[in-house]
């Protein structure tokens, strides 16, 4: 149906001084309302390069990923690889995080096809690669909640996001809790599909219009191709997050639910967050005990959900799970069958310019360390040969929220100390760090000495971080120091998009 | 915790060329933080007044509203009369729409409170004093769809929307259909939610963290107000959404099923959406005896959802309802209790440059018409003495996507003709209307030759538009041309934002 123009009583003079523009046609922004056979298939290709030619993938453009699955990513190398095929070059990678199953971006990057990345973590060869000089511009590490800041404020200007989903329907409602491959939250997809000027959903099952619920909504999808894979969810939890039978790190969880408990914030309707670290998840077991005997609950549990967190949800020890991301099968499952376990986007989880986060509230946080020095500063993302081989994640998000932020990690790691005089790059400023717990001992930052009044009434083993610091190097030796080039190959950015950390080039 | 600075190996020579600005605090924009006891209260104010100081509403802003309780609405007089008595002027309005519960407006334009206005209808003393010229500025009359789009392309640009729920807890996260007055969806508020500058939430009920589900999530909300009543939820279909018992309604509305069953587009998985009319709400009653006996369901039935469409989803006609707006309490509480039952945004409901509106994948929409010319031309904003009296709503948004758009009306209505030659206003164009039925016959657009065929081929009373507009002509006598000012008073903007006709003031 066209040219019925209507007889109006509209006049061009009656717009005159107005900037407005007179009524052309019914489908002038439209277009495709005038083609009825194929407007409800008007998003779907049958495969990625049609995809990505019709959303207008350009040379030097800014191209985004979710890492819900993880070590068991396959949308990440599938579209990169057909982006590469078809001959981009120049890129900006904006993932929210990399894992070593993403080795074989560096042959895109040798080839040009990648040559800027933002991600929370990388690791294998690809961190190997970067700190030894692979990246011609350095690698942004961003937080979890400093990503979607850095998004917001127009530094990382999404192009082109590529989401992949387990299940979506034609018109792009999409969810990580059904189909085969389910990765739970879309916390950080949740973000892209807002903030990208194209998205295209890369889904493993087609379901029937409309798909819900819908953690994506159709009004944010430009492009939808069925796949054969986006990620294996068996690996969602990848080596970091399961629970540790290791009996140092038990003895330390022991000791942090302890410091939990006498920290004075224990007590019903706190909150939560565990880290992924072995022994920070298995606190909560700990907690377990102490929230039934006391007769506590929580208000909620925050983060990274597992199955731990879950079975404790399920047993009404706490009440709600706020999900940015699954971090096993049996959350991605309880997602989509427990009512109060509610899936958030990073915005809501972390950003420290959202209009107020979920960490803002969160009480407690247990988190890892590759090393922490005597100004409680943390590294979480280079090893103690100064090369690449963690994540900031939501580390120093929670940890400058958070009312009590507890650091759990052995004092040595065979014979690397943790504890050290200067940490190799800071992730966490020192400030956000109320309390470490160490197989030998706690300590507790000097800035809360109501904390630690605690905890020494309690009769825990209380000393000195210098203490502890002294210790490690009786037990491995003063570590040489290690060698760096002057070039600078990542910058460590603080939630608030500020440098806290430079990382240099490790010497060959 | 402060001064604590992280003892890093930053160095400012490795920030020179990067643009980038060196960490300084771990709180530098998250200043809340550093104060535990207030951070989880910090939205919370005890007035309105302290909330509108504290979002730094200023003279000449833009605030907004949504318009779910419709004629039960109170939370527009409430936070007007308290902006007039702290002394704004200057402000533009842009509420989703109006109703004649805001005759107290006329005052706030009076004295200069208000002094631009946006809305989607008009109805009552307000109606009146703008067609009599009451605005200095004409009034721009939007559709729903059309409105996002005002808002996404910057001409709406909201500084503080005032959004009115039932239920919300400290931080913001609100629904619409728990607590007292449940208006249902909060389809409208969420997109002023979403790119409102500042956003206060006024609840009835202030009720524990986490508020799930969270129809307007934290994230989006600055300040939280408690006060008495937000609106009268028995008043939120008003005097529009009633099942009819007029005979003659009723013989209208089982044409226009005759119409639907005889088009081609009445088959399993088809879609539907009626106004808020009595007779097309009464098609849903016919259809549904057709439905039953010929085994068709419908995929989902859209819109403003009302009790007749909630007992067809729970008898399994219809899979799933898609709501921006409940037409009345038992829509609400069937949000609440129906998975399938879906909110949606105003975004997702119609806005034409979303990318991909409900709207777009809907097959049958049944609409009502103040006016209608022949050149199926509609007018739903003024009535036959050329003033306003209606509401644009979704009707030009539903008209231009659905495949099958019907008009359902009387021939005239009192001394009044509903058909005419010209339509005092157009708000619909005539491309994007298919059927017109009323009670003394079937018109169908010329375009549309497919469908004619099939209802002349069914024995349905079809004949030429123009012989109904004599029909009515002879019924009602030539009515007289209304005299008008040459002043404009409003604009009638179509969905993509053009002027698709202007209102001009009546004489006195």
């Amino acid at each position: 149906m066209t040219q019925n123009k209507p007889n109006s009583l509209l006049q061009i003079q009656d717009l005159i001084d107005s900037n407005l523009e007179p009524f052309v046609d019914a489908n002038s922004i439209t277009p495709y309302l005038a083609q009825p056979e194929t407007k409800k298939s008007r998003k779907m290709h049958n495969d990625l390069k049609s995809a990505i030619t019709n959303v207008g993938l350009e040379d030097g453009m800014t191209i985004s990923f979710h890492h819900a699955f993880r070590g068991g990513d396959k949308t990440i190398n599938m579209v990169m690889a057909t982006i590469a095929e078809m001959g981009f070059k120049n890129l900006t990678l904006a993932s929210s995080s990399l894992a070593s199953v993403h080795d074989p971006l560096v042959k895109h990057i040798e080839n040009g096809v990648v040559t800027k990345i933002y991600t929370s973590g990388i690791r294998g060869e690809l961190a190997d690669a970067i700190s030894n000089g692979l990246l011609k511009e350095p690698v942004h590490i961003h937080s979890h909640g400093g990503r979607v800041h850095l998004i917001k404020s127009g530094e990382i200007n999404i192009d082109v996001a590529f989401i992949g989903v387990p299940c979506c329907d034609e018109y792009g409602n999409a969810n990580g809790f059904h189909g085969k491959s389910r990765c739970g939250s879309l916390g950080y997809a949740k973000v892209d599909a807002e903030y990208a000027n194209k998205v295209v959903m890369l889904t493993e099952t087609l379901v029937g219009y409309p798909n819900h619920p819908a953690s994506i909504t159709q009004d944010r999808v430009d492009a939808v191709v069925e796949v054969d894979e986006v990620g294996d969810a068996e690996k969602i939890g990848g080596g970091e997050t399961r629970l540790t039978s290791n009996p140092r790190e038990l003895l330390i969880a022991k000791q942090a639910a302890e410091v939990i408990d006498k920290s004075g914030y224990f007590k019903d309707g706190f909150s939560l967050q565990t880290g992924s670290g072995g022994a920070s998840l298995a606190v909560t077991r700990f907690l377990e005990d102490k929230m039934i005997t006391q007769g506590i609950t929580a208000e909620f549990g925050l983060g990274g959900i597992t199955s731990t967190m879950v079975a404790m949800h399920e047993k009404g020890l706490i009440r709600n799970l706020l999900d940015v991301q699954c971090f096993d099968a049996g959350a991605a499952d309880s997602l989509s069958r427990n009512p109060h376990h509610i899936e958030i986007s990073a915005n809501e989880y972390a950003n420290p310019s959202s209009k107020g986060a979920v960490v803002d509230r969160l009480d407690i946080v247990i988190l890892s360390a590759l090393e922490i020095d005597t100004g409680f500063n943390v590294n979480v993302i280079t090893g103690s040969d100064g090369v690449i081989r963690g994540a900031s994640g939501g580390h120093s998000d929670t940890a400058a929220a958070a009312n009590l932020a507890i650091i759990v990690a052995p004092l040595v790691r065979g014979r690397i100390p943790t504890v050290v005089g200067q940490v190799t790059n800071v992730v966490t400023p020192g400030q956000s760090i109320d309390v470490l717990v160490t197989d030998h001992g706690i300590a507790v930052n000097p800035e809360r000495s109501d904390i630690r009044e605690k905890l020494i009434e309690a009769n825990l083993p209380v000393m000195d971080i210098e203490v502890l610091q002294q210790r490690a190097e009786i037990l491995t030796g003063k570590p040489e120091p290690i060698e760096f080039e002057e070039r600078v190959v990542g910058y460590v950015r603080y939630r608030d998009g500020s440098v806290i950390d430079v990382i240099k080039q490790v010497k060959a």
